[in-house]
């Protein structure tokens, strides 16, 4: 069917068309379905339709006609097509049968090259979380995500990685790991994520230092000069259909297992790490609820390890509270750099940084057994591991001459006192980042929340828990009335809520 | 945040609005996340994100712009706000935890007031596929379906109706069936739906007769003046979470057993259907393939049945070979016509037809137990059927002075000749479906295939096995083709593929 084209100046993330209805009918294609469009070149649609679109026209969704030339074509054929084999794979899934290597590669490519629907994506997630996958699944699904994005490969080894699995306020290690592994002579080329739901990923604190968005050949060069980068794995091309994959899982609040493992496994894959070290936080109120399960995880990333060739080690961490004091963007980052500059700081960020780089120091032969944590401190106290990242700082565009105190808070402000002297008995890790993003974190940088008194801890009558900052004082002012409706830590002793006395009428 | 309004001219058949990347990131929100729109009224829209906004701008969707007034605002106050509770529901679905009366309700009436996205509708269908419902979730589903649409409500009973599961080509059986019940005094209002994926709906058939497109005002009355209404139920506002769920499962080719039955058994609630029987074809081919499926789903519906007051009775029928030996709309209703006009016809059509008739004659108290069947017979040969149907049409708005005679195939036609003396020993059901739609059916009327050879059937070598008909003359060359390539009917001693001589080069 011969169609006039419209335009729509509209980005719908997907090759995208609309039809009137009518013309639908006649060609006997329904929302959902694909047509192929010819002119000179052939590109695949799904089918919208719409009565705005008038009989005998076809609405063009702009990435369709980037596709279609550097000028859309006044007309467009229009035929009917199927739907691609992907979409049988994921039938396959629901009907819990295994798939091949090469269905799981076509779906994975399908997801990369947008070709399939949000509908089909959502079933696609919404199966793998149901059902799982079997070891040879995720295999193929973590293979199929490395090659279909790019790769560094680098001529020196071993190479380093670390990873968290998130889930943990304040979790700012990566800036001491990383240039703590450096230093000792050892390759670490670590690509992070922003915060989806949390307030301050590791790209987003690298970035009160530098800038972090480098293609997957700038990753390697800067690498190969100071020994490694802090960059946003988002802006290269490594293993693309994550961030795809996350689009369809955020909305409903999964993260299939398999999924995960895959995920993660496929960007350590896809930079070449030889050694990886993971840390898996658990307790209550992190993605791994209990250690049983944390083990299992374990289990599951080093066989998933081995079976790609990668030398994988798991950490499980505390993570029932925040490491460190801070959760947000700037705070966090000048807590760590005054760690590095000054070996002053909280303890548990301290001793969680360098056993997991002592864990790296061992696993690439830079200590001994048994002494890489050791290593670790002496790095750090040295201030060798701080020179090596005002190096890396350097390398990426960053003022190599930045210290703690020139990093600043938001300078709107607000204590959350004590209502009671007593124990802090209960300590909501969630509504701290939620204070936190309400604050404005992570994408107002100086947003975040200051913990004065963690769990366990003896306060006084008004003494402060929390200070909060923010660059905003509109958002200062949410942040507050949201903390002050639902208190994040419960002193011993402190009024729970108040019934107000009924008033016969 | 304030913003300016671009009203986008594009019906998104959601409630949604698109936000410039940066306006997004400053508000907190990602694509699939739900913001509230303030300016006289308040209006949830879910966000999508995308450059050709410009920052400061919000891209409003049609739906949106006509729900914030006659003239879309020019500036709108955005806050971010949850996602509906039923998006937890569904959670706690793929969970595997049942769920209450009240989430169930609460899901439907999200699904039918469109505050679903397509991803959380695709991970709705896709769970309800996967982990399927207990009996009492099922109940409460269909309740819930009934609840949020049109019901109608006649004063005299018993209100008889009718439906079948589908899957096999050529079931006209309604065009006989309601006719023959309403022509003994029962009434029975038969909404029925258009073609999906197959070659002629009730609906689809109807049209050639007389307009089907009624409110449930119009379909009541029709059915109190003449006994019986064949209306598309498509056009009415009963159960409307149906057509809904289908835009979901049409794409992924699932139909999930727990919706199958609500949303059967829903719409004949809503019409205040007392007594229903249930075609439940089966055999190769159909929607079930054996007949414990077949006795496990008729059971299903009874149990389903009681649970809401109506009841229910359920025929197994033979689905492997099509219903009659027509298969699109108008040489379907040619061939019913003949037959209520001459009793002349298949018997397929005519004993399946009155079999069914006669369980609703009996049902109703219209016929004696085990005299349904014969009554229904009597009713078909003594014109009173004929005369029914006439006057239906009638009331319908259509001419009751039609004949078979009077309607006319495809004026454009082709006929496959057997390649061989022999039996047909394999018939495939979908490929004459397919077939019939390439030709045009159900959309061009004329379109359809008239099958001279059934299975089991003797022809000789040159003789036809079917007839294809189209409106349109490239539609009949592209069916004829299809045709050809692969053969819907196998001859026993045909040739089933010629492979070429090697050639050595």
């Amino acid at each position: 069917m011969e169609l006039k084209v419209q335009p729509l100046q509209i980005k719908a993330g997907k090759f995208k068309i609309v039809l009137n209805p009518e013309d639908a009918k006649e060609l006997g294609v329904r929302e959902g379905d694909r047509v192929q469009l010819k002119d000179h070149s052939y590109l695949t649609a799904v089918v919208e339709t719409g009565d705005m679109i008038p009989k005998g026209t076809v609405g063009v969704y702009q990435e369709c006609c980037e596709k279609l030339g550097q000028v859309c074509p006044l007309a467009v054929n229009i035929v009917p097509t199927s739907r691609p084999s992907s979409v049988g794979f994921i039938k396959k899934m629901m009907d819990r049968q295994k798939l091949t290597q090469e269905e799981i590669y076509q779906i994975v490519q399908d997801i990369v090259r947008d070709n399939l629907t949000e509908i089909e994506m959502s079933a696609f997630v919404t199966t793998s979380y149901i059902h799982g996958m079997t070891t040879d699944e995720v295999e193929w699904l973590t293979r199929a995500m490395i090659d279909t994005g790019e790769k560094i490969e680098f001529d020196t080894h071993p190479i380093m990685d670390k990873h968290s699995i998130g889930g943990v306020p304040g979790n700012k290690i990566s800036l001491l790991v990383v240039p703590i592994v450096a230093a000792n002579g050892l390759l670490i080329p670590k690509t992070s994520s922003r915060a989806i739901t949390g307030a301050a990923g590791t790209a987003d604190l690298m970035e009160v230092l530098a800038p972090v968005e480098f293609t997957a050949d700038e990753i390697k060069s800067i690498t190969e000069k100071v020994g490694a980068v802090i960059a946003w794995g988002g802006a290269t091309n490594i293993a693309p259909a994550d961030d795809k994959l996350i689009r369809s899982e955020y909305p409903l609040s999964i993260d299939p297992r398999c999924q995960l493992l895959a995920s993660i496994m496929a960007k350590k894959g896809a930079v070449g790490a030889d050694c990886v070290v993971i840390d898996i936080p658990t307790g209550a109120g992190t993605k791994v609820p209990s250690i049983q399960e944390g083990k299992k995880l374990a289990r599951d990333l080093i066989e998933l390890g081995e079976r790609l060739g990668m030398s994988v080690e798991c950490a499980m961490t505390y993570g029932a509270s925040p490491v460190g004091r801070t959760v947000g963007p700037a705070i966090e980052v000048r807590e760590a750099l005054k760690v590095l500059e000054t070996m002053q700081g909280p303890n548990s960020l301290i001793e969680k940084s360098t056993a997991l780089a002592g864990i790296l120091l061992e696993m690439g032969g830079a200590a001994a057994k048994g002494h890489g944590k050791e290593q670790a401190m002496e790095t750090l106290r040295s201030g060798k591991a701080l020179k090596k990242l005002k190096e890396i700082i350097e390398a990426q565009g960053g003022d190599p001459k930045i210290t703690h105190t020139d990093i600043k808070p938001g300078e709107h402000r607000a204590e959350l006192a004590s209502p009671a002297d007593g124990y802090v008995i209960e300590f909501d890790n969630k509504r701290i980042v939620e204070i936190a993003r309400i604050a404005g974190a992570p994408i107002d940088n100086g947003a975040g929340v200051w913990i004065h008194k963690k769990k366990g801890e003896i306060v006084k009558k008004g003494e402060p828990l929390i200070t909060i900052f923010a660059d905003k004082n509109w958002k200062l002012t949410n942040a507050l009335k949201s903390a002050e409706k639902d208190f994040p830590l419960i002193v011993e002793g402190m009024l729970l809520e108040r019934v107000q006395t009924f008033r016969v009428v």
